[in-house]
């Protein structure tokens, strides 16, 4: 790797097409069929996530963006005068420019702050019954929504989500898991299966996305509460959210489960990334902010130490401002990022830095 | 006064119409007049609105709805992708079922929360830096929203106004008070005017009530800002907030302006509401949350006080809930409201409360 | 009457309130309620309107706006992914700035385009084949929605409301009935009763208009199905369509409905007009467009004919332009509306005009 | 070709992805990039479009979805309270599940309807006089969309679309143009460029497909107007259609537009369309409905023959039905659709059907 290239470690949408997504598109290419759908790999694509999941019953939308994932999965059951409760640092609430607001025709993000970065059972709670206290003035409460990996990079356990998912059924809420990052939740907690961290602790839909961990552009939200598809299908069509050769995104979906390649990929990025912390963190101008479960890492530096990196080409993403002189920079991993970039990283770094 | 009658002291919409304003209503309909606000009494009203805010260059729209009033009012300048700052114990926030986000098509409140119920310019500076940081992901800023009376019954000072004015035009934000108790908030300012605590320090729109201090439905927008104007005046028929005969609206505000009628009535109710403060202070089961300045009243009190209060016929509002033996009740005078009623309020309170 | 006065015919909106009507105002302002709708009245209000219809399981929705009342109605069925079928010529379609598209944040008006100014059951047909054809590409439809009085003055006949609610029935959809002059219709149809213009032949909803017949500002729908009211209930508060003081829009109502005042003022109403529609054709220059069944008299007219109407301060709607000399101008009556007035308008008209 | 073999010709969306345009993809894969659109790619595209629409001054969006595209670019000037005129058989009235309405929150389409499939001045102006008559309670026009081909296979003659914008200028409406197949209009009125089928005769704004005629999916909304842009790039994240690798949408449209790709395929689906016209024509079962003028053919056959098709495994597009026996079938070609397979075709129609 050529000194002077440009390390990219922001976030993993830099990266491209795994192989062998690719050489799945070209082979669906090959084929006419008919567009909105209705062709064989979005029907084999069901029957993947069926047994993936371990689950007959469901329902499936393949879509191309994840913030219409989000966003569609959340109008399923929210509507403009419901709520939803989500971490204040959740990307629905912070990165998604209104997009569930919007698809709800002005339903509400309730927010927990918390800085743990996940919502918990007791935070919940208490909100609940600040709404509930309020009465019909207030937006209702249709359901919650985690991240699954979490905003700050940490993984939700299957009790801590059994515990939210307790809270819903008392309340009559559903439960939308956000899963952008879904496989790298996934293989850092293994050997938990799919069905194990979703549906089976009461998870009702999961926007599960691929692009972020070897697709082009492939998401798909599953329904293991069936019902929630039905308004879900009456909205995707008029949010614009149908494309015309679906089978380009079910074939993408196909080929990433295909023999396990989504874990493997998540896995690896995964490693890379603990690879990344462990020799960052052994520099003393880098103090670790969470602890480094998947493919997330977050450090806090100094403004000097922020401006030397962008000198020496390192891009990382600057996540928070505590003052001027004490920011947080976030690293992700994707399944491209190769062992030898983050030596040639840590080779940098020494130029300007020095070790505990 | 009987001692088993209802007091009612929740809230200042049990009152009815001030005698004058039915009498305005009544002479109103006397003359046939072209509807949807081409009317002579609507005319008369902006002038009167001009003269008593010292302003010539304004707009108006009349409306029977405090919820639609702030909320057509916001979408003068919030539009779906946008959003708005305000307090967390806000009216829009908490009491107006998502109107603001739905008259906007998805608009966010972005809230903060503190305890002096009032937001402050170091408060919004935060939250202002915090969306910027994100940049465009987030729903960005469009403007500020401020009570006045605010939601705990204080009242923002000239200065605090300013102070938030001032963050406005640095970060090109606009600023609207809602002022269901503006009249309430007015008079215990004295001699301050109407024009020095709204467009002479900054703020572009206001909404001011008249339904809670003697009309039977009438609230104004009034536009310093006229621009905002045009954007509101399209929005007002499709939410369907322009009545068939405007007149109406427009006499009673009318009869409120005249001789200063909302000022003597704003004047009394807080006059009885600081009795009701002093007297029910000298109770040790009652402890004030807040300074009393207008017409709200707060007092901390156990669960039994609560419940004996219901018992004796005395009909508070349950604001608040500390824990399941800690109350904050919420009294609110109106126009309507006697001494004489506060007298036999303190009687009752007397058999079973005990004097500091 | 002066010779000078303006003769306001253009609409009966330029009405003002009946004195028992007012009076009620005045009485239910006397007492302290609870707001919201958590008063006598309302309560009272209901059981009215369950007698008068003879119908127990209601729901009501009091109302200020008949744009609002209209809106909310159909959106108690009508989705953003759904669509209602209409006449072309219909309130909701060209007089409501978009109301209904908004309240149900996009839902779509398909209309329907005839001369009778009525939609029928062949119209319907056709255009459900047609939207049915084109399947799930296309905004299915959820209901229809007529107007009674319609829009040219003219009254479905019973069979007419029951032919359309025979295919709402064949195809699942629900039936709404803009009611805006639904007394004018109802009393020269005598002596069909309420119920047999409305739920006995399947109408789902009624949005009844008290407005532009005796009331300061007073809708109401009523909800015969009584699912639907869920929905428009959960709205209501949200388009900011609940008024603090709901009592005053129910005492009026309470009034109106009193010994059949409703019926007498339409009554009285339609008489009128059946005289200026009479007297008026007598003249040469102007030509009947349609029966005048109710209170409202179409006539074709000249331009010149329509200037110097206008000269002598009469004052009618114009309502359509078939071209440049011939145009089509609304005459309506009201419950104020006297015989005199009608004589000194043709003692106007006889001046230019001459008999045929 | 087997004859037993399925010959798909009912869209030009069961067609794959051409080769140069997933190479492109691929070779895009290889380059870590930053997402969101801040790419090589995708400025690389505006400069494509810049040249050969001959204009420096635009914006682009690059999208995945043609309703998305429709609807986006609808909303650059189409608010809730205002509406656009279309051609009743127009996409986005008829076959986007009520997307541009919900794209701008309850903005109305004002439909026109004749027998050409193509709106034109005449027709404009009568709508435009229609609404203008009954002013601010209609829903004001804001724009004008034709469909670019029309939805009947024909294509929009410069004259008639500057017959059309110069409406627009004088009413101040905005004028977009559906271009779903605008390629294959184009070509078939060679040597009209670009720039003198769209903003050389006023067009505003552009929705370009290239999903239909090559590529994966990959439509751009081409801003001539620049104004516009501002709201349409504001609302492209709220409606979640932004993705992540923005660059393999740009690198679709690159390759598309490369050497002139985009006008060969076009052309080669016009040819072979005009082939399948001319050979089905010699058939008396076979009426021909429109001119055949790029890729689309329209007939009017029996039932008998168009269960006769199906049979043989002809599928065509069930277009309309006139009655029971008369229905109107749309074959479509696109650039993958051999000369081989139509003869196939005329054989197997040959089997049931005689020549004229």
């Amino acid at each position: 790797m050529n000194k002077n290239n440009k390390i990219l470690l922001g976030t993993d949408t830099v990266s491209g097409i795994h192989p062998k997504i690719l050489s799945a598109i070209a082979l669906a290419s090959k084929e006419k069929t008919l567009p909105y759908g209705n062709d064989i790999f979005t029907i084999e694509c069901k029957k993947n996530i069926s047994k993936i999941f371990e689950k007959e019953d469901i329902e499936i939308l393949p879509m191309m963006s994840g913030t219409a994932s989000n966003s569609l999965a959340l109008s399923s059951f929210l509507r403009s005068y419901g709520s939803v409760l989500c971490h204040i640092e959740s990307h629905i609430n912070k990165d998604e420019g209104g997009a569930p607001e919007f698809f709800s025709c002005g339903g509400k993000l309730l927010t927990i702050s918390n800085s743990s970065g996940r919502i918990n059972a007791e935070d919940l709670n208490k909100k609940i019954q600040e709404v509930n206290f309020k009465g019909k003035q207030y937006s209702q409460i249709s359901g919650i929504s985690i991240t699954q990996l979490a905003e700050n990079g940490t993984a939700y356990s299957q009790k801590e989500i059994k515990d939210i998912s307790n809270i819903c059924k008392k309340n009559n809420l559903y439960l939308h898991m956000d899963g952008a990052r879904f496989s790298n939740a996934l293989v850092c907690q293994s050997p938990l299966s799919p069905a194990q961290m979703t549906w089976k602790v009461g998870v009702d839909c999961l926007s599960l996305g691929a692009t972020k961990n070897g697709a082009m552009a492939a998401e798909v939200i599953i329904f293991f509460n069936k019902d929630l598809a039905i308004e879900a299908k009456k909205l995707v069509k008029q949010t614009g959210h149908v494309i015309a050769k679906t089978r380009f995104i079910s074939s993408q979906l196909n080929a990433w489960f295909q023999d396990g390649l989504w874990l493997i990929l998540a896995e690896k990025a995964n490693n890379t990334a603990k690879y990344l912390s462990d020799r960052l963190s052994e520099f003393k101008e880098f103090k670790l902010v969470y602890p480094t479960q998947a493919n997330e890492v977050f450090f806090k530096i100094s403004n000097k130490t922020y401006e030397d990196m962008i000198k020496l080409n390192i891009i990382s993403n600057l996540w928070g401002m505590e003052n001027e002189n004490k920011l947080i920079v976030r690293f992700v991993t994707s399944f491209e990022t190769e062992i030898f970039e983050i030596d040639e990283l840590i080779k940098r770094i020494k130029s300007f830095c020095s070790k505990n």
